[in-house]
């Protein structure tokens, strides 16, 4: 019954879909389109699931430095496209989905008619929405300029892109290796372009953006004859060679420089069709061509698609929900596909990855991933992986082990991105995804005893970000350190997922010694105020103190109003120290009803008035747990309340459906946890809490074979409050359920009333 | 009895030898610092034979550029090393040895004490010669300014640096990224140094110099441990990891960037020694560490030393000769020692080597080598690799042949230079080499076909310098190109070659093709000014010629009066081509006489007073035949005398012993034949021209086991001339005689008079 009103109502809602079995397939409910106006920082280009090839086009040309100044227009091309926009400048192969940072934008490929002209001005072309389409594994669009059709999709290390052009133009591809995401002056360090035969290119691009140093090879196969080629430098650099025994400009096989654009030229005479196949490697050219042989060895585009497209139906359907409306199930694959564009396979078809040490590795029993976002990720995004992907989730954590073990400061990942530690914002977080696994028994085959000294290794180098003082003084000092409190406060919960790992292991003295550490942000709560609060090293606090402003108050991208509740390992003590669940309660209520002044918002990359209730910013990490700490206070209907409400006024299936950056998936983790009833506020304890589902139903295929059904009774958009909570038929007492109970129940039935 | 004499006179002449089996060592004979005055670009410091580390002092610390002008003094620094200057600047670990173009320079470390100073105007040290020794695989110097005894030794990848200091002197060792050879504004592409504890550093180095791109790879360990260290950046690039992490100018174990200096200080209150491994790769630093364990795993300066040396002794004793003066002896076994410090050694001790295609290869069944500056060495220096060392000739040839598989423009190596093409000079000459090789029966398991394959598809690259002109004109047209009539001379010759080897595959369609190309000099002969002269491709001769200058008039690097003699392939025929024995006689008599006017030497800096006799120019490489051409005018006598004229005259055991670059060891190969009585006019012909010996004996240790004896009658100063020559008792007739003679002969008699 349900499925037949299901399909009525998607055909009534699009128009375009079919009473199939083929239609009601889940890749068709993802709209890539979620999140690329403003700030979602999303792309809508082609990708596979965790693919390294994310082939998406750029709409935006810019350099970080206008006339000397940060243009901060950069900042909504995070990811190479803005929806507002109407030119293309080519589609490149790279791309981070949702990052607070930007990068990448490897491998500019424009296709273009007639006289090639080499300048971005000039070789763009207009596009609009009608002609565009995008879907999982598939991107599609009308370059009107030239009027090409242009359709890629991508493997996981190949992107295959098809262009039918009109009959009788003559097709050019430009390959420009200027075109960067974080352009700054001269963030290309050296490229190189070898026409290897008619049909086959490699080359390589070496770069100093925000990753300090990073190389990327690719191999790239044309499906007819090259008829002509060249290159212009944009950027001159020495060398003796050429000059005497060649014109390098046109049909000379090397290219190498800087900045160089280069093309290819085509005879489109017999076929109006141009198909491109583009492998990348970090290894080398040679792995280039390897992953493109292994991967992608025919020219048939739609059965590539059709087989991309098989494999994204295969993870998403890992849950099988059903939703009060079209937009919601919209909103909700979306999310599940955004959790799947990052981190990316790191490593060639043979298992050869570039390690952080530069050296060449092999990934022996698992796939290497690059990309860890950990402060956004550790929260729900690499806990939502635990629960339902924790075979691929361990593989990660062989990765980031791999980091530490190649790391010259002997540290996990804190930013892990293509060889490279970017070290972007606080905490060692690594440590909390490896407790979340281990504590729910999904860290097979890995050595404990080494995977702690990792963690402890971590959480003792004295050098990075205030960890000596922390050690030296209980607390982050702010005399030494700037965003010394939410330092420490990340510190804490760290090592109490370090003391997790360690009571695992059997390690009493460690267990003891972490779970003290785990406390220091006692250290940093200042009771006269009510607040957590910069201390320096006397131990007086920092005065001239403002708990509304999120800059040089202690914090990062937060206040002490909202960041200052982050205690995840002990929220009843946090409760408890705060006043007790009457005072903590009416604190929360503050949070998300006060008035905010625009003056603590301006000028924050990071926090836009979208994501805001009150003084809570969803948009925004350091409170996604809080609409959750309601369940401490006996007011768990307030955590039903305001999780609905930012469900429902934060996310949505339109384009400007994400409230502020995806922030590697994070921000959809939340959403998929919370649509489900559940959120993960304290990784690494092996409970979530309990909130109030969006879904009306959803079955979890749990990777142990357990199909996990969850039922909502009465569910209605004002039905927002938990009656009762069966499990297996029983009531459920409290506000959290365990990954345990999650492992094998068969039912959980949330039983909804307004 | 000559035993006796000999170290009498060596005891006489240099006092300090002892009358001891050990003295009479080769190694004792040999004085790196020949060449180091002036422009012989040769290097006192330490190496093994064929060694990728070839560890020397820097006495000077250049730009290329000063004040926008190109700077002139640099090329005389193309080795490092100036024997007038006073000042020492570090030692660095690689270096050419007499070429005529510059680059490597890396790795540059100096010790010094007290504090730490990393501008160069300020670590630099006075020294001077009286402190200063330099023998075949070891070096040594007094660092004056610090009171520091510096000692240095060479493996093949692994340079051994000894520092003894001061008693209570605390000791820094400086490393500097910054210091280069061909040193253009921004050499420098990229560099790294990691500390990985207190005893070993990792990094790599790469650079935009005259290889366009190259990256080095090192391992650096300390016998002491490292008490604190830090860099300066001397040109900021982008990086925002660091910034509000670290302080990463002191004690952080990560520093990368473009120019770099970082210091390491240790205590030396224990022992006032420190040592220093350095070990090179152009594969990893993974390689490098492997390249310092396989090769050094001690710590005992004195036996590495002692082991070199002894490898020396075995390189440098193939050839055992006696001259009539301990000076003519140190100049042979100089000699010896010049043609062994390039190519180097190109491949890690698993074999693993970065390809000019920048993949990582492996060398599975040779040693793989690179430096290879053809146009000099295919001449003498790989003809004597061909004759006393054909194994390590034949893994050279393998290392081209892996060169050309690896080529984007399918050719064999022009100027191979750590997996870049650097394109130097003009030519083809790895069939030269290759040819050699062949026609001797010394390049076994090889496929002749493939190497055909190569020679034929280098001949053939029509992009490359003039070749399709030639192709399709029969020479290098001189409207299209400079240089035209050198060009073809040499390809001409170099098609000589293939053609047999094109012989030996029994190919004789290809034979017939390419004698006729060999043929093309014709084709630039004007016998009615008598002279080769270049052509434009209307078939019409060049006007305002003036074959007596050096400049734009077809040749590079000679004019038409000497480079125009240049077909080696067919001697007779040129002879007759050019009016016959007697006016070729003449020209020759001139050519020898003639006062050459200053204006066609100066601004050039491969062509010095040094090097010429009268309009023959020893000092470069294009005259290197033509005083064994009078063997073919009937007027052997003079090939006699001007041979020995150029010996006494052109080559010394003094530090200005060099009358131009080195040239990679051609010159030095040069004098080695003809102090043996015979040279390689014709590589890939199979035999030698015979001159006039320098040697009053000498036995050639032939690989098939054979005990080559020369044995020279009457030898003397003035007895330049050979009466008779008997070859194993019989008399030898003709002006030639062939390698395969010199394969089976057990003795050669030269009967000398004046």
């Amino acid at each position: 019954m349900y499925r037949f009103i299901f399909l009525l109502a998607l055909l009534l809602y699009t128009g375009q879909f079919f009473v199939s079995a083929q239609n009601h397939r889940y890749v068709n409910m993802v709209n890539p389109f979620v999140g690329t106006k403003n700030m979602g920082h999303t792309f809508p280009g082609a990708a596979s699931p965790f693919g390294m090839v994310q082939l998406s086009p750029s709409t935006g040309y810019l350099s970080m430095y206008k006339g000397g100044e940060y243009n901060r227009e950069v900042y909504r091309y995070c990811a190479g496209y803005q929806y507002s926009d109407s030119l293309i400048y080519g589609f490149a192969h790279t791309h981070f989905s949702g990052t607070g940072h930007s990068d990448l934008g490897d491998f500019l490929i424009m296709p273009t008619t007639g006289k090639v002209n080499l300048e971005p001005s000039e070789f763009r072309s207009v596009f609009n929405h009608s002609s565009e389409e995008a879907k999982p594994g598939y991107y599609r669009v009308n370059l009107n300029s030239y009027n090409i059709k242009a359709e890629h999709t991508a493997t996981k290390r190949v992107g295959l892109h098809r262009y039918t052009f009109d009959e009788g133009d003559s097709a050019n591809i430009i390959l420009d290796m200027v075109y960067n995401i974080y352009n700054h002056k001269q963030k290309n360090v050296w490229t190189y372009i070898r026409v290897e035969n008619d049909t086959l290119v490699t080359g390589y691009r070496q770069t100093n953006g925000w990753a300090r140093n990073r190389t990327l090879y690719f191999a790239m196969s044309f499906s007819e004859p090259i008829k002509g080629y060249g290159h212009k430098k944009f950027k001159e650099v020495v060398y003796n060679g050429f000059w005497r025994k060649f014109d390098e400009r046109e049909n000379f096989p090397e290219m190498a420089g800087r900045d160089i654009r280069a093309y290819f030229s085509f005879d489109t005479d017999v076929s109006n069709q141009l198909l491109v196949k583009f492998a990348l490697s970090a290894v080398s050219t040679e792995g280039a061509i390897r992953n493109m042989n292994a991967e992608l060895h025919h020219w048939d585009f739609d059965s590539t698609v059709s087989s991309v497209q098989d494999e994204w139906e295969r993870e998403l359907s890992v849950i099988e929900a059903d939703m009060m409306t079209i937009s919601q199930m919209e909103t909700f694959y979306t999310a599940m596909y955004h959790t799947m564009l990052s981190p990316v396979t790191y490593c060639d078809v043979d298992g050869k990855y570039r390690g952080l040490d530069q050296n060449i590795h092999i990934a022996e029993d698992f796939t290497n991933y690059t990309i860890f976002s950990l402060w956004d990720t550790y929260r729900a995004l690499h806990p939502l992986y635990n629960l339902i992907k924790p075979y691929r989730n361990a593989d990660m954590i062989k990765s980031m082990l791999a980091h530490y073990s190649q790391s010259v400061h002997k540290m996990l990942p804190i930013w892990s991105h293509y060889s490279n530690e970017n070290w972007c914002m606080i905490g060692y977080h690594a440590v909390s995804v490896i407790a979340d696994a281990i504590v729910s028994g999904n860290l097979k085959g890995v050595d404990t005893d080494k995977v702690l000294e990792a963690c402890i290794n971590t959480s003792n180098q004295r050098y990075f970000d205030g960890i000596g003082d922390y050690i030296d003084y209980g607390y982050v000092t702010a005399d030494g350190n700037s965003s010394s409190v939410s330092k420490t406060l990340e510190y804490a919960y760290n090592d109490w997922c370090i003391a997790q790992i360690a009571k695992i292991a059997g390690r009493n003295e460690l267990y003891i010694e972490y779970m003290k550490r785990a406390e220091s942000y006692k250290n940093l709560y200042d009771s006269s105020i009510g607040f957590m609060r910069p201390r320096n090293n006397d131990g007086t606090w920092r005065t001239d103190f403002d708990p509304m402003d999120t800059h040089g108050q202690g914090f990062i991208e937060g206040n002490a109003w909202n960041y200052g509740l982050y205690v995840p390992q002990n929220i009843p003590h946090m409760v408890k120290m705060m006043g007790g669940k009457r005072r903590f309660e009416k604190h929360l209520d503050k949070l998300f009803t006060m008035q905010i002044d625009d003056r603590y918002i301006e000028h924050h990359e990071d926090i836009t008035r979208d994501g805001i209730i009150g003084n809570y910013v969803h948009g925004n990490e350091p409170g996604h747990h809080i609409a959750y700490l309601y369940n401490y206070t006996g007011a768990a209907y307030k955590t039903q309340h305001r999780v609905r409400m930012i469900m429902d006024t934060m996310y949505s299936n339109g384009v400007d459906g994400l409230c502020g950056n995806d922030d590697a998936g994070q921000m959809s983790a939340w959403y998929i946890f919370s649509s489900l009833g559940f959120y993960p506020v304290a990784p690494g304890s092996g409970y979530y809490e309990i909130g109030s589902p969006l879904v009306k139903a959803a079955t979890i295929n749990l990777p142990n074979g357990n199909r996990l059904s969850i039922r909502v009774k009465n569910q209605a958009k004002d039905n927002v409050y938990v009656k009762r909570l069966f499990v297996d038929g029983k009531i459920h007492k409290g506000h959290r359920i365990s990954y345990k109970r999650l492992l094998s129940a068969s039912e959980i039935v949330f039983e909804m009333r307004d």
